[in-house]
């Protein structure tokens, strides 16, 4: 048994890259080859749908698997398909598993006692992919609840050496609105934080200077926050939202990682996913070549970031 | 059309009360009779539980729909079971729906943009059931994101007559862990019941001292800031849970009610679902008269509100 930021870090030293693939399929955005084969195995529309955002998130699997640590698919866009979505996440991230990529579900999942833990088994599936129905390496998970309220997700995550991502600073326009809210000269975010990395190094070896298996989300927005919060949780691995599409550009987050390239993941959704839909590759790339555009966008952001942030030493020891 | 207060309210002066029942099904604890019905139907544990919980919830339904206004269904134990848990909690929603209740999904999503939005699209129906696929009337929703992260939710729920409850104050022990930060004499909870309060009179026609249809989720277990979020909340509908099993008392929660004991619904979910293996009702019924027993809890809890509250009121009219 290895725990998730071993399991975690192998990937990203083996892939050279600490690039995240998003999966956020958008039925209205799907490539016409995808929804057309959809459209002939049903008639419902739920069902088309799920049956397209399958074989596009597959397809998008194929192209990303040798190249990227890890995925991430977004619940939302399934579960809008109700029971049908919700069967074809889980056979994504199997596949995904099975294709050897690491899986984080961004399901933002919060509750109380034996509700959290009901989450928990739910989504942490950590190294036995039989041990969840949606049988991800990683959930992302809310903390407004309270920091009890994390307490089922870390001893799941524990058991099954799964990793968790908890919420701390966000990259929408609003999120200062409650994480900014300020008790003697500490932010809600910071105390958050201050509390991730509390409950990281009690709940893993963090003694050599590693990684715990909790880790956080921070937006990459703001680039001044991002290289504080990476100071005041040296042992939590950083999951960084808002590369490419939501506007945030590589040397942005640099601070996200420590000396060896490791520390964080960097994720992009629909910069990739809908890259031959998008500039520049939708002039290179013709409708039906988007796995080629897709691949294209993924190995431009690993360019980027091997470029401009420190994990270009992660290729330079490979 | 109607919006969501509207029928809330109508629904609450019909059934005279404001009790609302959880359906929060746990395998270890359904009745024999239920697991051996669904042992019968497939050989796949999840599927079995998942026809179990169905069947489990489909009979509180039957016992609780002439009693009480509205039933709220518990997502992560359904999820928990993956696809096929799923969809046992679409038809539990709809069985529900045909039976004239109110349905609250208790899924505690929050997310941002079109993500946001994508959940509220799985979840909020409304008044046609046929407009999402987990078709209930109202959802929880959690705020730690964001004002801004609220609006997609908000943009559904007056499109469709659906309502919203905010967490602003969870009745967990670590509650204050985040909730109490506190800015300028303002806690964190404070903020959010302010902002709830401002987006509900913005949302919604307030004006004659309505409610509006974006609704708070504040915890029984602290009488006296119960209180003051009435006052601080006055058009938003409460959702209280911590009643019964979680320790709360009928007398402490009397100043959810607005004088026509209106603007609030009182929440028991294990009390109920497993009377049947607890006090006082496991000596007055053998485990297969589980339907009577549920039957006599809500009924108490329908008569505990009454006599201690100004639900009471509610009755009298009628």
């Amino acid at each position: 048994m290895a725990d998730y930021a071993d399991r975690l870090h192998n990937a990203i030293r083996i892939k050279g890259t600490p690039a995240l693939v998003g999966l956020d399929p958008r039925f209205e955005q799907l490539p016409t080859e995808v929804v057309q084969n959809a459209r002939e195995s049903s008639s419902d529309e739920n069902e088309i749908a799920a049956i397209a955002f399958e074989e596009f998130c597959k397809r998008i699997i194929d192209v990303v698997c040798s190249l990227v640590p890890a995925v991430k698919p977004q619940a939302a866009f399934f579960e809008q398909l109700g029971a049908a979505g919700c069967l074809a996440l889980q056979r994504v991230i199997a596949y995904a598993r099975k294709a050897g990529l690491i899986v984080i579900c961004d399901a933002k999942r919060g509750d109380i006692g034996s509700t959290a833990q009901a989450y928990a088994q739910a989504y942490l599936a950590g190294e036995d992919p039989q041990a969840a129905p949606f049988a991800a390496d990683a959930l992302t998970v809310n903390p407004y609840l309270g920091t009890d309220t994390l307490e089922p997700f870390i001893e799941t995550a524990a058991q099954r050496d799964a990793g968790l991502y908890v919420l701390v600073r966000t990259s929408n326009p609003g999120a200062a609105s409650f994480q900014d809210h300020t008790e003697q000269n500490q932010k809600l975010y910071q105390k958050v934080a201050a509390s991730v990395e509390e409950a990281a190094c009690r709940a893993a070896s963090t003694a050599n200077g590693n990684y715990g298996f909790i880790g956080a989300v921070v937006g990459a927005t703001y680039p001044l926050e991002l290289q504080e919060l990476r100071q005041a949780m040296p042992h939590v691995p950083l999951l960084i939202p808002g590369y490419g599409a939501q506007g945030g550009g590589a040397a942005d987050i640099a601070s996200a990682f420590d000396s060896d390239g490791l520390g964080a993941l960097i994720n992009s959704s629909r910069g990739i996913n809908f890259a031959y839909n998008r500039e520049p590759y939708k002039e290179q790339f013709s409708p039906e070549q988007w796995e080629q555009a897709i691949e294209q966008a993924t190995r431009d952001m690993i360019q980027d970031l091997a470029a401009q942030t420190p994990a270009g030493r992660l290729r330079q020891k490979g």
